[in-house]
């Protein structure tokens, strides 16, 4: 009697961004374990399972990778359905691809459920579209947890071509502006700092990349996940601002508005 | 009495990958416009709107895209609640910004709304995570329609660096791999080429960047949007192949397994 893990995606934080397939894996389940960041609203869906946070919190122990998967092995193999949620999509920086490859390897049967990811979500539910014609028909994500995962990728891409969506790159994103001023992109390029998106404490910093060192958001990356946008794009957030619903009645400005600054 | 819009995300094609927010703009419009591949089983959630195709369908003529942002403007000026539904994500490659600033210059208060955006929901449900620790730690989406629009972003991506996925590139295969191979791409590079995602007609494809030429799937891009994606992190399909669901039993294999063919 063997049981199923479904990898799902919570998405940015709304519940009303879950999809359909989300909320009835979460309605099916015996069991969830969820990432840290997950909204708690999403888990209320999940009626009839135990649910246990797996994330990193704060200063309190977080579970490694390899224990994650112990449980879901263990929780599947004794014939549960195993609910993995994590933050935003599961394909994308977020470790699924390894968790997938360990159910593999143990021969428990899995499926991966897509979800929102906030790379291109926080930057839309700001007005910001990461592909617009005559500013950018492309972008990249990238994560910017530490220098050693940005720093390759920053130097693979040409300066001002597409847009840069950079995940978990808050803490960094000092040095992540130097070094893509050094690396050639123009010191005036528009930036977006995206915090808490889709949630009630959603913030938003616009500025050059030679500003981002000075945003002062009120937010914390420990509960709130950054998003940085680098490109033209940041411009069309500008002529949207004020007629967008979730816009400004809900995200708070960290920042002038662009156009009335530059 | 002014109406209000919602661009909202359609997702790949299956139902059940749609938003709950996505659900209930639908259930809610007094009408919808809808690109030419949103999935007709979609639409039935719109049950009390007026539904009309605005998207490019075979060789019947279709509305250009100022149309389209005529039509919103004046639906939504006799104060109608009109959902503008696009494939994917409305901010992906699909004009959506075009829209949200056009009905932003005719004061026409609207919402966007997300969706799962096949560049990385077609690798995902194929078993494809786009960042995969060791293999890749970033992204890129490019749209693949014409050589004026590939060429530039191709030029600004260092080869085998980062995982590339290309939208509707399907008719421009060839051109792409060797366009890739002569930028120094390794030609051995694995890629996946696939078609229709989370439909029942989803096709794949894996082989190298020298054998895409002579990919020869079953469907034709006009009815089944494709995706390409080049880079180390398609062997991961390979692992996880047959015990993933929707893997297998749904998804018609163009090609043998390249774990049986390297």
């Amino acid at each position: 009697m063997v049981g199923f893990v479904s990898l799902v995606g919570a998405g940015p934080g709304d519940p009303e961004l879950l999809t359909l397939k989300a909320v009835r894996c979460l309605q099916e389940a015996d069991l969830v374990l969820y990432d840290a960041l997950v909204n708690p609203e999403v888990l209320e869906f999940a009626t009839r399972a135990r649910r246990f946070c797996v994330g990193k919190r704060g200063h309190q122990p977080s579970f490694d990778q390899r224990t994650i998967e112990h449980l879901l092995i263990v929780a599947a193999g004794r014939g549960e359905r195993v609910v993995r949620l994590k933050c935003g999509d599961p394909f994308v920086l977020g470790r699924g691809g390894e968790e997938a490859l360990a159910l593999a390897e143990a021969r428990i049967p899995f499926e991966v459920v897509p979800g929102i990811t906030s790379s291109i979500a926080a930057p839309l539910l700001s007005g910001i579209p990461v592909t617009h014609r005559g500013l950018s028909s492309g972008f990249s994500v990238i994560s910017g947890h530490t220098p050693k995962s940005w720093k390759p990728l920053l130097d693979a891409i040409r300066p001002n071509v597409m847009t840069l969506v950079i995940l978990m790159g808050f803490r960094q994103r000092a040095k992540i502006a130097s070094y893509l001023i050094e690396r050639g992109w123009r010191s005036d390029t528009l930036v977006a700092l995206l915090l808490a998106a889709s949630t009630d404490h959603a913030e938003r910093w616009v500025g050059t990349l030679e500003e981002l060192s000075g945003a002062t958001p009120e937010l914390d990356e420990n509960t709130s996940p950054g998003t940085l946008v680098v490109g033209d794009v940041v411009s069309v957030a500008e002529e949207v601002r004020g007629l967008m619903r979730g816009d400004t009645e809900s995200i708070r400005d960290r920042s002038e508005p662009i156009a009335m600054r530059i």
